[in-house]
């Protein structure tokens, strides 16, 4: 998964946009990178690691300009390189380009295939560099022209970033998949994925980036244009459940309200005979507390997270088993201790850590743990740009629901329905993906997708 | 404030101690330091600094033996410097000797002067030093007699951890004013500030360390002895209120049932009208809990802490006010717009902090906002280790609380009683320090000693 | 200027990569950056600053292969940039490419504006990225074809090693600018600019590369082509005035000994009466110990250097002039006080260290210094890949000799003659350039040339 | 051994130290430390590793004050450690106190036990807390007189800088072992090791702290006292042979031309019959000259330094033997090959690197190798300062110079004699220390003291 930003026309671009990517940090742990531009030349500075680690004052200093992407990035398939680190950046004809790129492209293979056929060499492996060939391609002389033709081509998921000198273009794919909103700061406008990215640095939410829509933003002025292609809305339900922060607000509606909604369905569906209702924290809390506030159970917080973790970690070499856990989570003894607990999870991917915070929840002293989860069985990949493992590793894939509730250890398991979930998301106006529930692909996958992304290694 | 760890008998005593400190890190964000002892001499790491960056492998690596002490600490009046870092270590004819402290000496300008005109000369400005110093005075032969002799000569708060060679000794002042406490992981004996840290490495609780009583450990035995001075109990209440971490327990009690008894005595106070209740998160949220399950008010958790807050931040120049605030807590408008609001503080310190949140929370579309606090108002400076600000800026200390809720721009405001505080704490079956709100020091303070303190530094 | 290294065959590639470039450190000490090849995919490291500090044990772990390409690069024109650090990699239809590239290509415009008309988009401003594209263009099927290819349309200066997959090439222009020179250690063949690499690496000397001629290494055999255009021998003379190590070989010939014979002709040519003669080290070592056997005249090195200098240090600030010259040279006053001294350097450019130095030498006591350098005059730039400053900077450019002399504020000043520095190169076979010294450039400049360079950046 | 600096009176102060110390690295490059006083407070730097690395702008702009005593460290036995960096601080009844000491104590022990018995406790195991510690001491009431009191009591070798708050102190111990001189930039006063650091910042030359003197200095004002012991000068030859830097004067003489002399006197010694005569740089060079010019033989420089070398260096694991010589030492073959060939070394101790490189210019194929050493076999530890390892390891102290030669693989071997060696010296009119070639130590040493050494481990 990945996170983006964009400012045109503010003194302090890059600056803002390092204050962006660091509220959109949980999209993407793994590198950052920004691209500026000064009116002459870009300027531009990558790496691997968290948004605090990757910059400085002297890098954040040397990205002169008014206009600047940025990007943060999750590793996905394949092994993390610092080639890969985007925005990607390139000169041509036109002048300086560079993308700043989340989803998923599906017919990336097709459009690699064609440019190597042509002669073209690539650098990185992201779907990122693809754009900006296709941007660069020989034709069109309008610089308009060339973008909407080229991002006509692409298939799959795209919410982008786009800076060819001091233009900036954002864009999202027909269907939607991933959010991408507009903002003003004084006379400067801005984009990021989450509208938390906004409220860091003070901006004002003027309105998401439309589902097949391009916006050129230059010196002030924004047009918009459409993508001729058109598509049925798909907005990924995942962000709701799980990806976006809960003070976010996407697909213009609040995360944290539309979780406590998730919740509250639960409560309708499950009542296992409990004395209190607790979050596994931090993922699964807005659920719970609208569990508790539905079912009138009392709510506890009787698991305490290190605020600590995060950091580089020296790990204790053959001292400890279920280490990683404890170190992050400690359960508070005094409240479980014989009691029949009820804990609330957003989402269950491989069952593994679920599995081992149940064990610590029972030698704590809890007599009884029964789970509750706020979405559906996990049972297909996406190909749209959330990084599941492959289906092998998916336990709900592989396994019934006894079978995971075995697995994992606790006393009874549900999961929300799907009819619950779509409930609990009701007020909104338009439709989800939900394949990774259902299957239902919104947009069609080459056969041999899954091995291409893993051989291209990200 | 510090907090202070020490392992005797395990082949992993600096790893141990390590994540001991890890688990502490709460208590002191300053600097880490740790010592060990391989039966020859001893291995020393002491960096500025979080735990997590003050070690690496090697740093690890090569602290080695079966005896380690570990100290976290923070900066207290005065600039912090390296030279300050604990433990102190030192050579003398007994042996290595090194100190952790855990409190604040009041009797230490007394015991500096007597030194110097000894021609002693000091290394730091620490507690630590003087009782190293103390400890090494020739008279006694016996180790244990000299270590007894030496603790009878300090006044105020200590809970120590020293090691003398192979030696682990433990105190705590008579009073108890600091927790410490006893756990054992295999045949190692290990001490630790507060549970939390015997959790994360999996040690089990034995006991806490008396008041005013020393333990000495070695080779798998333990033997206790009283130091001849008595006091009443008089443990900090505020370790309870703020200080510890919620999933530990200290005096021999739980932290998180503690605040959330102090959140419902404050419901039986005080019963604005709201909508819901919220916390301030995280040093609200127990309390917040209590009062929420008391007063049968809906719980919303309406401002959103940013999990990768903590570390080195570049401060955006001249960019934006209140952003320290901002970065670290997003309030979800959604929630909160038109909604009269109660937020529940654990205290108030300066006030600086809290109006700064409030007027966040306003800026999000709250209505009303009013503000319950589970304690009274702090009106005393802290002798005894916990690192209040000098008395001019503590707001309660100057401020009536009239005055302080239009300071901090609440709508209303209360403060936990005395009698309500106490009352929570109703099952403990000692005496607390609750001099920071009634100036009732229980341990004479000399007249200067403000004054001494700040020209320490330390 | 630049230095490249490449390793076919050795399981160790990338370490011996490492050596070698440590070798050539002195012709590029900007950036330093290693691809190896494994057989599957390549790995990459490439950082600003020194071969020592640009890599790690971790780094040189994860370069896994038998097959590498490194480079090192001094900043030319432009601000230096880390994504100009090479060598270059991108892949393409026949696999990976990798190209590292010493020397300056003269018709890099027109091959550029060719490209970006086709769509091209272009990351870096290197010769080496023209020169992947190039290889990369559809066409010819077979590799070897391709690359020949694609070299013929190179001008000006290049010695290349690119690494396609696990094929190497090998390359020089037709005029044989820059050196570089095969050798062999066990089964694995080695490419090096200069045979120092060799040399610390344990590997034996084969050949140079033939100008104009085209090597491809794979799996122990080598496979010799030429380029079509031929063109008449021109070496870069100043290789062995300056830039080279005296320990090398290059173009066939040692260098050490060439800079002894031209401190030889200078002896011929110019005799002040002075009490012994000295070099400024190190650059003018080899030819005052040619000059004083000449002559006949006591050797002196009465300039200290100091051997910790070439890590960053911290300028003082308001402390002192001429500081920078006087932290790397002390002279030895004892030697200098009262002496008629003569002083030997390699080369003057703009002549503002040579001021410095000769003013401290004064300050030491000096009564006379005359001043012999072992070249002619500079007043050419170089296009071929010496960096010399712009022509303006070029004291020689600008000003006759007796006009530097009274600049620099030396006695006497004495250059050695075209005829002179030629008799002492009279034992090569084959002829050089000395444009720099003539104006006569082998290969045609664009007009706009320097310009070009200069917007480019490198 | 050790280099110090000190600055009494200058706004720069810690700036001067540092680059004094940068000046006086090759005296010690395991740590480095500046200690300087504001006035009120001292502020002090330590770090491991070399001047250049242990300091930067930061960490220099927090030394405040006009007062400042530096120190540069190498390791001596034991393992090295970050307690014992120099200078040593503690504050006392009289103030702040900082030690920088050159030297070794032969009563270490008697001092040490007598201080155990009292009660003191120790931080490190150097000869400067001892200092401190004595000076500290109640009795005296004057601090000059506390301090010519401390300093009576020691023995054995000690150059030293104190400072005491404001008031800078030199001393050196009455034989005048180590090197201690007094110069003057504008009002300031400075003491260095070596006069190549007043060079670096421009200070001018006054005196030589004299053997057995005490300076006191402060507010511009000097005042001097003799240590009431006298013994006969025994300044140390090998400062002159190795240590010092070429470009300094050491005992009011110049140590370029002292190295010259030693050549010239192992000219008459020793003829073979050679092609030319070379050094082993870069500690042979000023022998080797002076050995050329009075032997009127060729002087070749055929072996090149590789002047990158001096960082942090990457092993190559099982690539290649002998790596470590050649990684900084290149011969240049065309030179050597078929050549009868004389080189000069300063001195021999292990032998083993005289055998590598005797084995690389067999290999780069000389033809004979002859081996001249300026100065005699040295057969006898020193317990003054000089970091020779224990007699054991002194290949000079176990075997005849027939065994020797055998050893490092020459044709033959000559080391000056005594007698030479001291004629070389002829003009010094005070005495020198040569007990490491005589085993004739000035100052008596315990018995034990070798072992007492390995056991403080410093």
């Amino acid at each position: 998964m990945c996170g983006i930003f964009a400012v045109s026309g503010h003194k302090e671009a890059a600056k803002l946009t390092y204050l962006g990517l660091y509220a959109l940090q949980h999209r993407g742990e793994e590198s950052a990178g920004i691209v500026s531009f000064n009116g002459k030349k870009i300027s531009c500075q990558k790496k691997m690691g968290l948004v605090a680690d990757a910059f400085d004052q002297q890098s954040l200093r040397s990205l002169e300009g008014e206009c600047a992407i940025g990007h943060v990035r999750y590793s996905t398939t394949g092994s993390p390189s610092s080639l890969n680190i985007q925005p990607f950046s390139a000169c041509h004809k036109k002048g300086n380009i560079s993308v700043a790129h989340n989803g998923n492209l599906t017919n990336i293979n097709i459009l690699h295939s064609k440019m190597e056929d042509k002669g073209t060499i690539f650098q990185t492996s992201t779907d990122s560099e693809i754009i900006a060939h296709l941007i660069a391609k020989p034709g069109r002389n309008n610089i308009k022209a060339k973008v909407k033709h080229a991002l006509s081509q692409l298939e799959g998921s795209f919410s982008l970033a786009v800076m060819i000198d001091q233009l900036i273009v954002a864009a999202r794919d027909p269907s939607g998949f991933r959010p991408l909103c507009l903002g003003k700061l004084d006379q400067a406008y801005v984009l990021a994925s989450e509208t938390c990215a906004l409220d860091l640095i003070g901006a004002k939410y003027i309105r998401d980036v439309g589902a097949g829509e391009i916006l050129f933003i230059k010196e002030g002025k924004i047009e918009s244009v459409k993508l001729n292609k058109k598509s049925k809305s798909a907005s990924c339900i995942f962000e709701y459940i799980y990806f976006s922060r809960p003070d976010s607000n996407i697909f213009n509606r609040n995360v944290y309200l539309a979780r406590r909604r998730l919740g509250e369905e639960l409560a309708r569906e499950y009542k296992p005979d409990c004395d209190f209702v607790m979050p596994i924290p931090d993922s699964g809390n807005c659920a719970a507390l609208g569990y508790a506030s539905q079912a009138k159970l009392p709510y506890q917080t009787a698991i305490i997270r290190n605020h600590y973790i995060g950091r580089t970690f020296i790990q204790p070499s053959q001292l400890m088993r279920d280490f990683r856990v404890r170190v992050k989570l400690n359960p508070v003894k005094e409240v479980l201790a014989g009691k029949k607990v009820l804990i609330i999870e957003d989402s269950i991917v491989r069952g593994t850590t679920t599995r081992a915070k149940i064990k610590t929840l029972r030698q704590a002293g809890a007599k009884e743990i029964h789970m509750g989860v706020s979405c559906p069985p996990i049972k297909f990949p996406c190909f749209y740009g959330i990084d599941f493992p492959t289906k092998s590793e998916l336990i709900a894939a592989n396994k019934e629901v006894e079978e995971i509730r075995n697995f994992i250890g606790s006393d009874s398991l549900h999961y929300l329905s799907l009819e619950g979930m779509l409930s609990a998301m009701r007020e909104a106006e338009f439709d989800f993906c939900a394949a990774c529930f259902t299957g239902g692909y919104p947009v069609e996958i080459p056969n041999n997708f899954n091995k291409i992304m893993l051989e291209r290694g990200g």
